[in-house]
């Protein structure tokens, strides 16, 4: 009995401690988007601003697709998904229809789960040896992404499909292979030097890919 | 021309430091489950053993679902997908028929995003001032939960509900609230103390959780 | 003979640098609690503004205890102890009269060292299998309680206790069980679909913890 | 009611899960101090073979304390208290007889959260700047010590001092200055060369500390 | 006087415990390349088995160069180096003649620090938003490349240059870009829908880079 | 034919995303100095305001040497080398004459990888058990230097030397062991106290090194 008050009474002095010292209640960092960021993320908006909103992203089918084709991606990072700086997590939505492919790209740094949520992808990756790490999954399945690497997407079902892509970081690095070869403006000659693609070519890709010189 | 042929030369040094010297290599650790963990994770297997597979995991509908209720979880953690190994990501898949509840419960130390993809789920977290932070997911929603508070999710549409919870760590605690209050060996005296809940009900909740004494 | 005057010579260059650039001296970077936190910490006092004041913290016994009961907390964090920032410790002092009890609660994240200073004191935790593991500690006696889990600390002596948990954070969260479960405002229905604890008790100790609905 | 079966039934899952799967479980990693350390800390003990035992260590007033002094250290590092491993912490008793010193040291790397328990000390570290930073603590005081930085205490009271460091790791470091200078078999003329100290001193001093050549 | 006398006590005590106890003493984890990796790097050495050897490695004028052509590239990571296992550097040194290039490739996860110690090179990068930073450095210029994005370097001085780069990890990963692309087993068809390179482009690279398929 | 403007298109997405979502982007954080330091370091330049300059840094033979001697020492952090910040590397470069000595000294913290690129000198560095560890350097060796523990290097050969050091951290702590020990305001019986140094050469070094008291 005794007892039982006892404690009522050292509930009282945490909870009058929480309400007191904001560093007893640091269970998130909501990024504050109008600060600059920081290494670790940006700055952390007040408790008292925080709502539940800021803890959750919508990623629907994307709605920046472009037409004549159904496909495209979203991505829920820090800076659409402030609930998320300071986590270690971060997702994008990619959606591509029958024979769809997402380029080779790699993520600087942050390792990926794939989870295939409609229809039937092959997913691989390159290894620093040159070796490439193939599956094919159906809905339900998932594929893990080491850091770094170069991996490409692409549908091989006879449906659209889903994909949700999961990384350990509140905000990952994205390079995709073709347009950083062939988007940028390093000169023909160099671009050939460092890769031993054909000048032909590359002033050919340069023109898809929005590359000068 | 002379570049080019020098630049073969090169390249042929790299490989034939990637193939003699396994350190330039170390694009992944796929857990060889046999050895005994480190506060690290798994060693690794040997790269010569490491296929395809050990990236791979598929979280069909649980087959361990206890009649008569469809519903349950599947955990793909380190030890049943060793591609996970020293990556910092998993991912647990849970269903619920309508009505269905996963009850309050935390990771300890571990982030979890939360993605919906079939039904309509209502998830909640509790901060550490004892807000409610409440978001109802439809499919392809997401939230995010910080780490090591309790939370829980409810199914709330008129139909089953598929989520997928990803981590970032390679294996995850999980303390269910109750099962952790109810299911242990303490004495309901002590318990009483450190809870405030009534004797009589924890000895009730005992016999449910399976707790003793 | 030489060489020493080389040496102090060299030593002047050292001198120099230390004097005109700051990134040579970033031993610590006490709090400036007057900006925003970021997810690594407070930004950092200036070097010229910092004092040994910054770096001392005295956990007396607690002024905010409640009549007629002598006991309580008091916390030493980043926003109280600036010159934690950073540094990744922190450090709590509890005070137990006879029979008091610390209530079951966790700290998500950080693991913490209990260290008995005063009386006799028992300490569980109770693990993710359901398993309390407890110890009694005696004056001069720790226990190391792993991020995350449950855990509670009872006077067991015939006088009164105190005793100091640090933590490898600087500014740990703090989760009492039953205030989270109690103190909230979510309703007596929900809450008990997501811990089987029955409505009427749950109503009973929401009048006491403060909680709503 | 239909729902609080279904809940049941869930949990019944979740348990089986918790029984099949250790990775469901990884709570801890007791040290296996019989295999050898890696970067990361000793690999783990199965966890059916922990005990509450490993989780505690009694930090008693030092047994191997040399006569006539009755001062001394007792280290309550991962080798010893092997439920430390993996979780950041580790704590060092030190006790001091009136005028006792503890001399000048630093511990590489970690973090150090000073707490006065007996007595009467002072603490002071230096900083990159050559600035000492002093503060005098009492029973129940604390003082943080940055990583890598020399400091020392000593009793500055009328009676015996204890106070126990916690450090940010399980197993610290320590270089005693005047032990690490003057205990070595580096040759006199090179330690002048390197410190400007005496030769003469130097000479003096390793016969102190043993130091040859 | 009394107090010298009781410092050398306390000294005697730490050199004891020195003595005692290895877990005062990680200094550092030399790699035991005889076990398995973990992720967190080599298990250690015995301390007694350590020698100064274990820290240091000479990089050489590459002694795996192939006629006609004078430069290479040796490597200094944890398998050979085994001082660096846990301490979180690694170094490579490259020798190119006139007119040499290092082709595009990346690094997962690591930053690098480029440090020209002779001959005159261009350096860079390219960004995730396909912008190229570039620079050229002589004897003694530094550049640092962030993580896992694609870079080169290039010899346009008119002799020979060597450099270093320097890691911060024991053992960075590397994906030579062309040798990725045109190295591997992948079918041209699919490599085509992934970079939109010709297939006759890649045939012939691949006959260059011995890929198949 | 059909997949490759599907492509394309996708291309185009991510473009977009790229442009309207800096997220995506975060490929470094190059320090804006002029906003106050966190700890995990400074804020970022906005990405439109980093040049190719921000990632270079020249560290030539130090222009800040004393007359008559021809060795200093020059630093590379992030306060000078704003593109360091947050990617875990920096670089000091030291040059010493005939017979010059780089003093006894530490850093907090960091590893240390040593490359001497003129000359011939020796490091050693002492083990907490106070062993050392020496090995000597020719041009294009390196040496591994473990965090926080006392070293030195010295110039062994008959012409200037130059070293560079490269540190796992972008903005690296120093502690010359003289220095700290003699050129502060400590009282020289305190220093005596906690070093046993005579107070006689105590006072002879203050008045070299500028301590006072």
């Amino acid at each position: 009995m005794e007892t039982k008050t006892n404690l009522f009474s050292l509930l009282n002095i945490f909870v009058f401690l929480a309400s007191t010292t904001h560093g007893l209640n640091q269970d998130f960092c909501v990024a504050d988007t109008t600060r600059p960021e920081t290494p670790a993320g940006f700055p952390c908006k007040k408790v008292e601003n925080v709502t539940a909103n800021d803890f959750v992203f919508k990623l629907r089918y994307p709605t920046d697709k472009i037409p004549p084709f159904n496909f495209g991606a979203v991505a829920g990072f820090a800076p659409q998904f402030p609930g998320l700086n300071g986590l270690g997590l971060s997702v994008l939505r990619t959606d591509m229809p029958v024979d769809g492919v997402v380029p080779l790209h790699s993520h600087p740094r942050e390792s990926e789960l794939v989870l295939a949520t409609a229809g039937k992808i092959t997913v691989g990756f390159i290894s620093s040896s040159n070796v490439v790490y193939f599956n094919t999954l159906g809905v339900g399945d998932t594929m893990i992404l080491p850091p770094g690497l170069m991996h490409f997407e692409i549908n091989v079902g006879d449906s659209a499909s889903t994909f949700f892509a999961v990384f350990n970081s509140q905000s990952p690095g994205l390079q995709i292979t073709s347009n950083a070869l062939f988007g940028n403006s390093m000169s023909t000659d160099l671009l050939e030097s460092v890769t031993l693609i054909a000048a032909s070519e590359i002033k050919k890709l340069k023109a898809v890919f929005g590359g000068s010189n």
